[in-house]
């Protein structure tokens, strides 16, 4: 056994949205808005992961909280067929592309034994390059992250289905041709998703809260924005941020989550612009790969963790996308207000004294 | 406390190399190379995850096992100096490149309480854009990550050495304007390294082995290394590779890592070509973020897995970096075997019985 | 005036697609195929460059010859407005979303002067990010490349449609948000599309012709490959290839399109394998912008060019596409071969002896 | 011939450095600074281009003109060695880091007819990747870009130094691997430069030219620099700015410069912050490849052209660059002005009316 101690911190004042998914194409839709309150697990061995979060918090908490949206829901695995040449590619991408709802008819007749009901097919895209046909099946997996049910699927349709009704037969077939994202970071899922949910977490910090409980000021922030996004770029970073995969590894160890996606889940895009009395901060997590079902999730510790964010079980997973996006944002305000100060002075205080971070 | 199960998997039969830093500029030279054989802890909730493992460590030993090297080692944390005009920028950098010996002396000087000895300053890179000036300070930090004892040494850099003596003072110094690459991929320390160990794995699959213990042929893994390198391509990762961060995760939470550094840790650069006899497979990891001592690793925990695998505590973190090489490339082997398969049944079967992504 | 002296090279033996748009959504659909013989201009100052394009095209016309696929047209601009919270700019995407039908009715009632009705809407995209959100208007054009058009358009959109209807006021609207892809290469351009033709070329070579013609072997070509391709991953390249840019400059300047446009042009993704016989190579160029009509192709000079290669004026502009991308893979595969020779020493001597980069 | 008609524009208010390099590093020193009125031909056939270069050159001189620096040169040749391992890769990597004087030495001693002794070998960096080892080549060229000689000078390098002295033997060497940056975008050369002179414009806008010329505001074009900037982190643009390539082709064309290298010529990392009394904007051309002497600058029209400037033969070529860079900031300044306008008004406008891009 490994142990991680964990630690908790709150409460993140979130205004959190509720969603569903719109049959049968899978568009996320806001049903309603309602604030809450979270206590949040920081699996870690860092001291100052959770002194950071919580003070991040507290600037939120005195500015009005976070808000929280779920733009996009999507999982992919990236089939890919190889042909004898680039004709063959393109007149196999025009066929299949036409093939969506007869999937989706498909996969729900029942064909093979050990097919997933959860995971359902909403997109397909095609990428031809040479003599490859990459296929993108990008699903919806309910509470799920569903990288088996959708492997299982895909490989049905691409046995079942595909290779049996293609009008030009592919010399091969490859269940994942690694244009799918599955755990590596990348610009495709960086901009578009594809890869979990898409979850923006925003909070405009009020001067006052900057000032006393962050100990800097929107200015000193606003030049970091201004360094660190081009710094970020000057770097060929797929993200434009500071520290999310802190917050993001001490959640997922926390609550069961696969740890081997906490660089997919970390990419982020955070902007930062001064508005009327603050300064206006959000962080983008394009693809957040969390559950509240299967995997690790249904291991006792995991379980009542999950059930303190009030996350357990089935019809959770959006809220805890949210939770994870809020305590990443707050995470992101008080590194960055360390960092901000003359000469980074309190994150350097913060490494000296507590051996973190922040 | 957040609880992982832990699988031991093995033995890897490796072909390790010594090595050792010269002074000052901090070279890494291979001092010899032996052969071992090594039993790793692999912590996970994935059914599949030890079986592939070891399914690729016995391919490659029954092809004459691994062989692993480690090119290079440094951590850097990049401050980032503000000025009015690029004409300041410009001409502070030219003078902090020349800098190097000084700072070397200044900083051994102990010119500051709370300044790190095992942080070794190696190398100073500038990068001047608009009116800032990022500067890359990369260090050796012995057999710990480092982070800590990095930022607590460029902070002394920037506030004792540089703002003191600099010819141009800058409007603001911040200890990291965001091109240091602390837990964030990207392209720079991708091709690069400069956050932690650059070490390759390599291997000689027998063409026998591949047919036997793989179930697959080296045609089979050739199309698919033709395909994903192309998908990888395609949708512009920062990384040519199938899985690394599944075996990454797992050695690290096992051993105590900092587990908000898989991401980074798992870019990787894998090639695949046919040689007489079989198929040449690599992989790289320009980024492996390990300890020996330090942060998670002084927990009992992960220091008995470090012990198993010879890595425990000083003089051991180049032997663990190719060690976790060494099984990130066995389940590389193992996972691209099964996809290789005709219409990749085997890894689809895998999902099916093991609920594993292998 | 700016005087570039211009090559004939030729003939290039290709199998072309005829292609048309589908409405109202603009798929591309091949109507017939048929060969052709098709002499291309060179516009440039290096000897070497019109020697290598003729003795690329002499190894396709010796194995059967070239052949092209349209897989896409596109011309995008991305307005982004400016929302006071991310609330609002989610509500705008969700809203924007479903507006498209509405939209080409919309311009299709000429609700402005200046508006072109050669510039149709296909797509809409969004893309929230902090307060913003983006929207990629992408647009056909006809023969044109059509910013100028679509310019005009989506500025209609903006300011008669958007702003007009838009449940939720943007704070500012801006007709191009630096996601549009307009001259400068990105991935997003690279991988999808999206601004102008995407279109492969292929070729198989037959090995007579690689010995005969290029004076190397499939052997060598195929090495070659895997360390360039190898190579383009590690420095970041968002292209795998050798020089399309040399093709495409004197294609562009000969038959007067945008200069400006070479770089994006030039983003192309090649591919090579052994296949029974040879080899067979293909490139991929996601997004050529190339017109027929419009522009410096009205000039008397870029007209004749146009003329000369059957592509002038109304209806030719897929054929123009389909030309530039196999004059480019003539010139791939001439300087590939002029590499992979040992130790690259017919790409040496080019050099030395006709000043030429092959 | 084709033939481009030509503007010219100015003058543009420029106070320029004067530089040298070291030997035999190759570091660029700055001797002096002087201001200077420069006149500069645009070859374009868009009516917009040089009314909007000469809106942003008269912003500028209102507001104390541009100012530039020329920060880096060198000229990249990357070539690969192939090798049975991993191991023999490593090892030839260490072996040829050392030889670095070595090969400067028989540069200098002709041991090969044909060598240029313009080019001149200033750094040499290894990458191993599988069984590869890529090693770049970096020169310096004088006034010319230079590809010529370096492909020279590398392959007397490959042929007749490293196979003869190496005491690994490779496989098969060829003279570029594709690190080597030419003509393809990538990040390596985005970020580091290495493929021309890396050169910096800069210029603080007065608020008051801002609203009279540029018709504008400060605030207005820093919400523009806020969404742009994060528009092009979203769409993985290895830039920040909206259209260099314009400007770089046109003064690419009038003066003989090599049409292939706009794209790389055009990656472009712009920022804008204010200050007091107005803003501050620059942009840095990593890699901006122009010639004052050889290729097509031999040629009567570019040779007048450059003579226009001040910037024909020997002497001229960091001249050159920095009036490149200038001319390059003032469209920048001009099209973000007309964009940043209210719905972008302007930008509208001047499509409508000259059929600009601005």
């Amino acid at each position: 056994m490994a142990l991680v101690p964990v630690a908790v911190v709150g409460p993140l004042q979130i205004e959190l949205g509720e969603y569903e998914l719109e049959e049968p194409e899978g568009r996320l839709v806001e049903r309603s808005r309602a604030p809450d309150e979270v206590f949040v697990p920081l699996a870690n061995t860092e001291g100052g992961l959770s002194i950071s979060v919580s003070r991040g918090a507290r600037a939120a908490q005195e500015s009005g909280g976070f808000r929280t949206y779920v733009l996009a829901d999507r999982v992919t695995r990236a089939s890919a067929f190889l042909f004898e040449s680039t004709a063959e590619a393109a007149a196999f991408a025009r066929w299949i592309e036409q093939q969506l709802d007869e999937m989706r008819s498909w996969l729900e007749s029942e064909p093979m034994s050990g097919l997933s009901k959860h995971a359902k097919l909403r997109e397909l895209e095609t990428h031809v390059v040479g003599p490859m046909c990459h296929v993108m099946y990008a699903y919806t997996t309910g509470d799920a992250v569903g990288m088996n049910m959708i492997t299982r699927n895909s490989y049905a349709l691409d046995q079942g289905f595909v290779t049996e009704r293609a009008p030009v037969k592919p010399r091969r077939a490859l269940l994942e041709g690694n244009m799918g994202g599955d755990k590596k970071p990348s610009h495709r899922y960086f901009e578009r998703g594809g890869h979990g949910k898409t979850v923006i977490a925003e909070c405009t910090l009020a001067e006052d809260a900057v000032r006393r409980v962050l100990k800097t000021t929107v200015a000193d922030l606003l030049d970091l924005a201004f360094v660190g996004t081009h710094g970020a770029v000057a770097s060929g970073m797929q993200s434009v941020a500071f520290t999310p995969p802190s917050a993001i590894a001490a959640l997922f160890i926390a609550t069961g989550q696969d740890v081997g996606m906490v660089g997919t889940s970390s990419m982020a895009h955070g902007t930062a612009h001064r508005v009327d009395g603050g300064l206006h901060a959000t962080i983008r997590l394009p693809g957040l790969e969390v559950a509240t079902i299967g995997g690790g999730t249904t291991l006792p510790s995991p379980r009542s963790w999950l059930r303190l964010m009030d996350c357990e079980g089935p019809g959770k997973v959006y809220r805890l996308a949210q939770v994870v996006a809020a305590a990443t944002l707050a995470l992101e305000i008080s590194a960055s207000a360390a960092m901000a100060t003359a000469g980074s002075e309190n994150f350097y205080k913060a490494h000296l004294e507590r051996g973190g971070l922040r």
